[in-house]
């Protein structure tokens, strides 16, 4: 964790305090609970209890609510919901923002509706439609009558905007200034204001028409002369997004441009809201946690203290998944029971042929599913990558193929072998090359996702594969 | 790609101009080299060909630099090369920055001493050793006599950090002011600036001694009355980073704080520079891509381009570790080529087990290896992750088990044989949740990083340890 000044510990020290206070806490419970004890020492206890929990809460008070929804998430269930109880209410809100899905399944399932309006009553209508998918019907319902009518059409626009779209990343805290003032007239506007929404890095230009015409960076408001005016100030050309882009290209504009905000536009060119840096960060660890969590074969992120039933459900699928597989490479296999029974080191070496191509062809899918992702595939140079792939493989074939057989001939005494498992090892490799580029490219032009399960598929392939190319070479030249 | 105005196209519809003139450029050029021709022809063909470059250059010259290092990775290096001679020279610098180390490489092989030079001193000092380590040492010789004292300080402070440090995602473009003026000071002279720095949205406060005292936020100078002070208006308390504190930290403190910018400080709390959110998007992509590559066997970035020799390089490290572990799996199949003889049914059977011990081996891994980098596992719930990981397997080695015990019964017509594929798979899911838990955690412990290379270890123990779990029973049980 940043260190940060003396008055201020890290996260992991917080955390370490108020898993030391529940300790005590508990440590000052237990007695009560289990023995009779006279009233005295019961009240004595009940004091100690009490003052543990006072402690906490003002240490909790202190906290930023990013720390506090590290700290609900770091701890057990029952733990989780002791520090839940003793957060103010008011700050509920912020910090249900704040914590995983998973985490955050748990805390609202410990509130009550009344409680639920008030958290969700105090945040901005973007926040409320990022928390709205969690939430009862009633306690939307409440909220949203307690809204005021432009609230409540933009609680409206933010929630129609599907969860991989800018729409979902947008919020609505933008100032917006007319470009026939002057820079003067703009800072006085300003002042009278009490803040500026967080990540005001520009001021947004718009005509009659609520249409974009240009962006005024503040830095430029504050080094320009303030006679000029806002047209003469402001830029023009800039970077425009729309609500139904990809989050993931308005996230590759930011990268690529270092912006701080930008405006989202409609159709018309009106200005409906704007995104900043911050929802883009948030967005890209989400983002690659999903890519990791997948690559894992888990379903959705999960909480690391979720019931056994929860976690066996989160991850069976996968497994299921792979075993279709393995069903498929034993049937493979056992096509050549009549082989391996004649030549039992063949059972012995197969795992290697089907290993070494499946990790080949992930590494050739990996570098092509990365490609596409940056858009940097095109028809022209497609045939180019095959022919580097198959090359690179083939290399890679006849080196660590030859190493294979020469370790076939030297446990099992038995040249041929040699030869025919490096035979095997080129021939698998080529096949993982040549898939490995041509799964991701199906998928991408079947406007699937080619990161999604190409892993599982190239590994499927490979096995099968493998094991039919080594076993059958095996079963020609061999028995 | 993020839309923009009519008069900015996307970065791949640039990129499908480019292609398309060098195309042009390369028809225009093949006749010339291959016929003998009239000498008017020749003319022509050089006018067309010369024209093409024209338009080309043109349209880079309209390019940010981001854009033009996205369509030089994305052209084989014959076409990069000639993009790359297009590009004006005072932009070569910026465009060397923003592109990925493999690429920049065979950018920098193909410029000479002199032109280096140039590119380089147009950089700041931290841009400068952003680029120095794939400088020559001649160059960055030269470039360092041309800077100033205080740029030499910074260039030499910026080089001396390792590149998981706060000290290297430092820049110096910062501004700083004391705290005894009033508001209307810090704004005229801001107005003498032309203009500010990327990113400032704060200005540092420090005392005579260089001490950083505050922040002031450029939102609340701009809404706060011009007579105040600067220390009034100041925010004293904030996140500091320093030099030698991990670049992951500084990520996380960005992301759980939604900074833009923070200041570095010495260990006398004197401001030495700042981190800005730019830097911090640009390292936690850097840092996933490098998880992303790794995870497939990748030892770095590679240009999509490289020569198959150079891929051949970067692959096989990670394909001798494979066959290592194969290797081993093999032989622990041999010790049970007799039982195999005897009933080959085996030999189809055990990749089965391996397989599904082996994915879920990985799940847990990838559970535990994200919480260990969020920092939530403490002494006190590892105990309870151990015992939550092993009910979780046993429950789906029991349920996969039996749908796999009931296929190679339904297959080979031999119950015992079933009842061993369930067996075999319930203890070495377990196997799997133990080690799934206990590798990265020790891994930790003995002070390296928990990601690197665990699902390489956990793939061999579960291969290993699946087959001879399978093959054990078997030999004991039904040979």
């Amino acid at each position: 964790m940043a260190e940060t000044e003396e008055t201020r510990p890290s996260v992991q020290e917080s955390l370490e305090q108020v898993v030391e206070l529940l300790r005590q806490h508990e440590l000052a419970a237990a007695p009560t609970a289990r023995g009779e004890g006279d009233s005295r020492r019961e009240l004595v206890e009940t004091l100690v209890h009490t003052l543990h929990l006072a402690e906490l809460q003002k240490l909790l008070d202190g906290l930023h609510p990013a720390d506090i929804a590290y700290i609900l998430e770091s701890l057990p269930v029952e733990h989780r919901l002791i520090v839940w109880d003793l957060v103010k209410t008011e700050r509920d809100g912020e910090i249900l923002l704040e914590v995983s899905d998973a985490v955050r399944e748990t805390l609202i399932a410990d509130m009550d509706k009344a409680e639920l309006v008030a958290a969700t009553g105090q945040l901005d209508a973007d926040e409320i439609a990022d928390l709205a998918p969690d939430l009862p019907r009633e306690v939307i319902q409440d909220v949203f009558q307690s809204l005021s009518l432009e609230e409540r059409e933009q609680l409206r626009a933010a929630m129609s905007y599907p969860e991989d779209t800018v729409g979902a990343l947008m919020d609505f805290d933008m100032i917006s200034i007319r470009d026939d003032v002057t820079l003067e007239v703009v800072l006085r506007y300003l002042r009278r204001l009490d803040e500026l929404p967080d990540h005001t890095d520009q001021l947004f230009v718009v005509d009659r028409q609520a249409q974009l015409t240009g962006l005024l960076p503040v830095n430029r408001l504050l080094v320009t002369d303030p006679e000029t005016a806002v047209a003469d100030a402001m830029v023009k050309e800039s970077v425009r997004l729309h609500p139904d882009e990809k989050a993931q290209d308005a996230a590759a504009a930011f990268e690529r441009y270092d912006l701080v905000s930008a405006p989202v536009v409609d159709d018309m060119d009106r200005l409906i809201g704007r995104v900043t840096v911050n929802a883009v960060v948030d967005y890209i660890r989400e983002e690659t946690d999903n890519e990791m969590l997948s690559a894992g074969g888990l379903l959705e992120e999960e909480d690391l203290f979720a019931s056994v039933w929860k976690s066996v459900k989160n991850r069976w699928a996968w497994l299921a998944v792979n075993l279709v597989t393995a069903f498929i490479a034993s049937r493979v296999i056992g096509l050549f029971e009549h082989s391996i029974a004649q030549l039992v080191a063949l059972a012995a070496l197969m795992p290697i042929v089907a290993g070494i191509s499946g990790n080949s062809g992930n590494q050739t899918i990996t570098m092509i599913v990365r490609a596409l992702a940056l858009g940097q595939i095109t028809a022209a140079n497609a045939r180019k990558l095959f022919a580097k792939e198959i090359s690179v493989s083939a290399l890679n074939g006849l080196l660590w193929g030859g190493v294979v057989g020469l370790f076939a001939f030297l446990i099992y005494h038995n040249w041929q072998l040699g030869v025919v498992m490096t035979g095997a090892m080129v021939l698998s490799l080529v096949l993982a090359a040549v898939m490995g580029v041509a799964i991701p490219l199906t998928m991408q032009k079947l406007g699937r996702d080619p990161a999604l399960g190409a892993s599982v598929m190239i590994t499927a392939i490979t096995d099968s594969g493998g094991f039919f190319i080594f076993l059958g070479l095996a079963t020609v030249f061999l028995v």
